[in-house]
């Protein structure tokens, strides 16, 4: 393939003119008739595309740019041999300029796939998509308009609600409870047994692992993800919650509303979280603990012990913020300290040395 | 949906009794004909339905849950006004009634569904199954009663033994050995390249990675684990050894049998595991080292270099969990050390002047 | 199955003079004639294979193998009673001797498979392969020689270049463009949205995820992989980089080329790296931070801000190695410096004491 077919094609060419209505925005130093090929951000655009540079800090970086016009916010300075379209929110803008040349695709015809295999037993509701190769078991339930990809693999017994959407290669254990709106990204698997077992006679025996996983309304969840089911009842993500890709969250574990949950996060069992709680990447929790309402954890921080409102925690094992600042600063002080501990005791042997002279001195003026 | 609509569906409704004979229990409280309509924990429990209190301090808990009935140990002490169920052993009576309520699912009919590709050279055993979009390649061999759930992709020359499940999505690349009752969770991938490369002429060429995975009997592999192929032969999980999801086990590896290894726990290549030996969550191992039978290493550690029979290591680097323990408390006292170090350097200063004026008042004296 | 069953099964046998010939070896100790059965690594081979030993000092393991011949390096010393194959290049002869022994499956017919399902506006090059239960959208534009496995979903507009394999499993999200010679393994998934959000009246809203993933030729990417498209561009992997399993690549990042990215590692929104960059496993790097050329960085370390070219970094937070080895040791020493601490701050106060002794019987002396 030569290097112009690897580029994303842009669906339609669009005059300037009609291009800055569509927007709201006026056009700074050109005619409404010069053609515009495509939008791209400012370090791809080519020659005959749109950019965006939203403060004029980046000055500099329009000028070297071969953009053919860029998105400005209103207050922008006028730049000579530049074409500019002064916008209000150059960010709203720059995003509907993308979507004109191009607009999101439609991957759903709505219906049943004939390559899809759905049991009799199944429910869906109005307006459902169920792709290729998604498999629908039995007694499952989904609600209206919910999108189901290829490859989708949803086990006996689960409910889907409304207006959802599960990319290709999600899977859900049997039970699984999906609420209304809930994204799941592909290849997030939720309902897998929990990690239990039990010392019989040298080998580990699998602990009762009856339960199931339910997702609240609005929740997103990112690519690659696992949720495994409770022992007896549910793993529960509360509303609004918003999980990032290749998340572990164990067995039993109850997260919050509203939380955000960073990517490769491990969550071990029975942890619970408030509302409002935010997890940076790669941070672990250990088993049964609670991080309460709005606390906030640094990436890579090992929680070994339930977190108070409002807490920052970084460091593992994690502490408050500020002090494991402090601590971290003081670490890169050790060699400073080591040597300054050598130069005390050097100075303290010279006194003690002198002090044992003075005394035998005096001693010797005794005598 | 309604509210209700995201419960998951209880299978029957069942007298008191009943259930209490089922589960070998003694009513204390109420009539046999008293109606249950299904099981949950203490904290989901509803009006009408059992649940379980393994343990007397729960009371206050018991106390608030609407639940109509709960399971408890005979020793329990009598609560006025609210049904108990006395049993011998609570978590075994509690399984078995979440198997009345909810009876687990059989998603096998048995045979090998018209929408699975099985080439005509693979061979299975009696009672295998084999679902819907699922692939199995040329000279494949499987056990009997093998259950291979939809969308599992089996490559050429792979052989799984009797009474193995594998769960939608799984992969195994080509001649991959599984021996018996080994269950893989959804996701997990077995036999991918390992990640080894030469440089020459500034561009990273693969190296032969001709091998394969062996999984012995008993093993069970969690969600989204990937597991590489040895570079010449196998790399191989011991029998017994349960894995937790989204491990990651380079090429050459040999774990050992019973071990534990939680989720997120990355092995580089070549390294080997004893018997016995447990791994917390998000370890990371340095390739090439052994750990000895019974090692037990902590959350988020960070192993450099072999280790002895029944060590027990923490931290990253990491090193022995008692020296480890007193160097993260010692960490936490790091800012009253540096304090100290101040405090005895101006004491220092002190004294030393005070000997400077001394010795001069001395000097002075002698003149 | 028996034991013997859960063997990879060896496609021929090979007389030792045939199989000499054929890796350009000279046989020292045996007849021409005497059959070889399998080649298989030292720790693993059996009686009638024949295995590799590299270097003398593995001597005593050779002895210790039921093997029956060793490819060795002409080198060698004699060895009697043992079986030597003598040949330039020991590795290279034993990968040769693995493929006479085990060939390398051919698992691609050619074509598209029946159960594939393959949009009537997709192009495909020649001599293409997509296996069953694959699925290629609307307009996706694929070169020749490229194989789908079975279970792929490449999803509309996406465009691949020629001699490309993707694994089974593989998902590649809308637009996504993939070069030459790249190869994606099970499971990896290219496009997801970026981890995005707004607070607006205390719910999370997903800002504009509307670019897409772009990787460079000659990439591979492990296992379990998840790389999320730009917020209105590319998320870019860079020519000749390969990337182990279990690696999350976030939103508007820019991997440069021949960069070699360990398993597990995290890669947080619109970082960028130079060339020839090394990250070791279970990385992670705070958003918004470049790497320059040939940096390099150690298992687990965090890193927080940029680097400089040729970098050799480790820790969390990371700093240049040679300090972080030098805090990990006096870390080590914590428990010593306290003790030094408190040794010094006695004598000092004995120092101290006996001054103020000194002092009174002198102020004892002027009375």
């Amino acid at each position: 393939m030569s290097e112009r077919d690897f580029q994303v094609p842009q669906a339609a060419v669009c005059p300037l003119g009609l291009l800055a209505s569509k927007i709201e925005g006026t056009i700074d130093g050109a005619s409404v008739d010069l053609l515009v090929t495509g939008a791209a951000p400012l370090q791809d655009a080519l020659a005959g595309e749109v950019s965006l540079v939203d403060n004029e800090k980046y000055l500099n970086k329009l000028l070297a740019s071969p953009a053919t016009a860029f998105i400005v916010p209103q207050s922008f300075p006028v730049v000579e041999s530049r074409v500019l379209i002064r916008v209000k929110n150059p960010h709203a803008a720059f995003i509907q300029a993308i979507e004109i040349f191009r607009p999101q695709r439609k991957s759903f015809v709505g219906g049943i796939h004939p390559q899809a295999c759905v049991e009799a037993s199944a429910k869906l509701g109005h307006d459902c998509w169920v792709g290729p190769g998604a498999t629908i078991g039995a007694d499952v339930v989904i609600g209206d308009r919910t999108r189901i990809h290829s490859g989708v693999h949803v086990q006996a017994g689960s409910r889907i609600g409304s207006d959802c959407e599960l990319m290709p290669g999600v899977v859900l254990y049997e039970n699984t409870i999906i609420e209304d709106r809930v994204l799941i990204h592909a290849g997030a698997i939720l309902g897998a047994h929990g990690f239990g077992y039990k010392l019989v006679q040298g080998r580990h025996c699998r602990t009762a692992q009856l339960g199931w996983v339910h997702v609240e309304s609005d929740v997103e969840i990112g690519a690659g993800c696992t949720i495994d089911r409770g022992t007896y009842g549910a793993t529960r993500i509360g509303e609004g919650t918003k999980i990032d890709n290749q998340v572990q969250i164990a067995h039993n574990v109850r997260i919050g509303k509203h939380n955000l949950i960073c990517a490769q996060v491990g969550i071990a069992g029975s942890c619970s979280t408030g509302n409002y709680v935010v997890l940076a990447g790669q941070v672990g929790m250990k088993d049964h603990i609670h991080l309460a309402d709005g606390v906030v954890v640094g990436a890579q921080a090992g929680l070994m012990s339930d977190a108070a409102p409002g807490q920052v925690l970084l460091g593992s094992p994690a502490i408050n913020q500020k002090e494991q600042m402090q601590i971290f600063a003081l670490q890169m002080r050790l060699p400073e300290m080591r040597k300054q501990l050598k130069q005390l005791q050097a100075t303290l042997d010279q006194l003690q040395s002198a002090q044992r002279n003075s005394q035998a001195l005096s001693a010797g003026d005794a005598a």
